[in-house]
């Protein structure tokens, strides 16, 4: 079945590029990079059971396989270009492949993003998908260049991801988009990967990931990459006020701590520029919120209102476990 | 369980490349095209009990999950590079993951291809290679120049990939490779991608395709890119002595037209350049079989020996039904 539905999908998601001079049908796609980019590139996979529920509709699966993907190109800094799909369907479905692509393509278009390759066949519900971005060799952000002093900051708010797959497990797969519980059952449902962020960032974080496992697992890959540790207070994060209404100050900042699903961007700052880079962001509808700093040492530590330090490895924190 | 299991794999496949700026290890890869070249990208998924029988073995899987990738370069007249691996599992199964990626490696290794990222998660058994490669824009070989007139050729060999996989549903997956059946088994698990007869095509072949579906309809891919059709003279076809040996002469001739699976490149050529090509890949161990010319109209017709057309759609070769 390959043939016809990567056909039906690419009539969804057509986008015209000059630098793709062959997309679509033949035996690979053939790709121009432009002059002085390098090429980034990352593969994320969603089963079905696993990363999201069954009966999820169809378009907000195409939308969130292409999300969680381009969340890896912001937080690279990355401007993003093509994409392949690799779909793997009980049954020749043309009803979940035209919502699933018009959900794919709903958020492709503003980003100009071409499907430039794909394969679709049969077995059980999952998808693969690759992104490919630009960005100036010496402008990547990567996860290793933290240093001893620099604040660590987070876009947006943390914890709505993990709040609204709760909520979805809670309520069901159906439940509408309305209320406190709908803003955050929305943000499982259509991520907003944070590309202006990434882009904004260039050549001022010294380090960048995008939360996926959860703000500590995530912030606390940069740590390893860059041979040092980190402090937050929990006082400090960003939490929704739908979030705290909902699940409780306690539960909403565990959330934010441990939950994932957020593709909100961490990363670290010098201090002397945290207030431009905030300024850079607010400018392009974003904001950003410093929550602790980058200290000698490893791994992450987290103190509470009055200064105490959490223990965010006890049998409370569950999430941990995994 | 993605970090480990990555690491484990990139442990066994690392390959150094001065184009990789950064591979595994931060949200994407970040990779230099070399300059006058194009990037060449293409992505195929296998999944269990779909596109291979269960209990094959995990190093089989590496490399097969690798080669029909590979093939799909070597259709395109490109140099590999870079692959990203996507792999489903049922468990955590560290010999399966160390099978798996000693076969990938073997093959990626005389290659020098690197493995750059990738993403392994729970579920059913599957995984998604994406491959990058390059090559020179205007040399790239494509489906759509195949021009009236045309030789049709084959290289190597057809029908074994299906005699292969009708040994492994009779005999079993543990069947050896041993005899004219262990070749045709040896040819269903570690298929070699023609990458060298690739490059030697550049600038050659009008038109060029890889035979995964079959011959008939990876050539038909070919006429209908190219606007023309195709005649073929059945007795002209390269069947080794090993599959007519097992299957008989007149199965052995259908397993060639029709059964998937072989990996071969099928290539149009100008009568006037056919011999100089046939010694181009001579000189790489690669034989180029004439199978037959390219004509106005469309579709591909088969000759027999007699000169009587096959009635190749008729209920006799079911594997057209598919």
């Amino acid at each position: 079945m390959e043939f016809s539905l990567i056909d039906r999908i690419s009539g969804f998601t057509y986008q015209r590029r000059d630098d793709v001079l062959l997309g679509i049908g033949d035996d690979a796609a053939l790709l121009q990079v432009p002059a002085g980019q390098s090429l980034v590139v990352a593969v994320d996979t969603m089963v079905e059971g696993v990363h999201f529920l069954p009966g999820t509709a169809p378009a907000d699966l195409g939308w969130k396989a292409l999300a969680v993907n381009l969340s890896d190109l912001a937080a690279m800094g990355a401007m993003p270009a093509w994409a392949l799909l690799a779909l793997t369907l009980p049954t020749g479905d043309a009803a979940f492949v035209d919502g699933f692509a018009a959900g794919f393509a709903a958020l492709a278009r503003p980003h100009r993003l071409a499907l430039v390759g794909g394969d679709t066949t049969g077995g059980p519900l999952a998808f693969s998908v690759t992104v490919h971005g630009f960005v100036p060799p010496d402008q990547a952000l990567t996860r290793d260049g933290a240093r001893e002093g620099d604040l660590v900051m987070v876009t947006g708010s943390v914890g709505e991801g993990a709040g609204g797959l709760a909520c979805l497990r809670k309520y069901g797969v159906q439940v509408q988009d309305e209320g406190d519980i709908g803003q955050l059952v929305a943000r499982v449902r259509r991520p907003r990967p944070q590309l202006g962020a990434g882009l904004a960032l260039r050549g001022q974080a010294t380090a960048c990931i995008d939360i996926s496992d959860g703000l500590l697992a995530d912030l606390g890959h940069i740590c390893r990459r860059s041979g040092v540790g980190a402090e937050l207070d929990a006082d400090r994060l960003p939490l929704s006020d739908a979030l705290q209404s909902v699940f409780g100050a306690e539960q909403a900042c565990r959330f934010g701590l441990s939950g994932g699903d957020d593709y909100e961007l961490c990363f670290t700052v010098p201090e002397s520029r945290a207030h431009a880079v905030q300024g850079d962001l607010a400018r392009i509808g974003c904001s950003a919120t410093p929550i602790g700093r980058i200290v000698r040492g490893e791994g992450v530590g987290v103190r509470d209102a009055g200064g105490q330090w959490l223990d965010i490895e006890s049998a409370g924190w569950d999430h941990f476990a995994a």
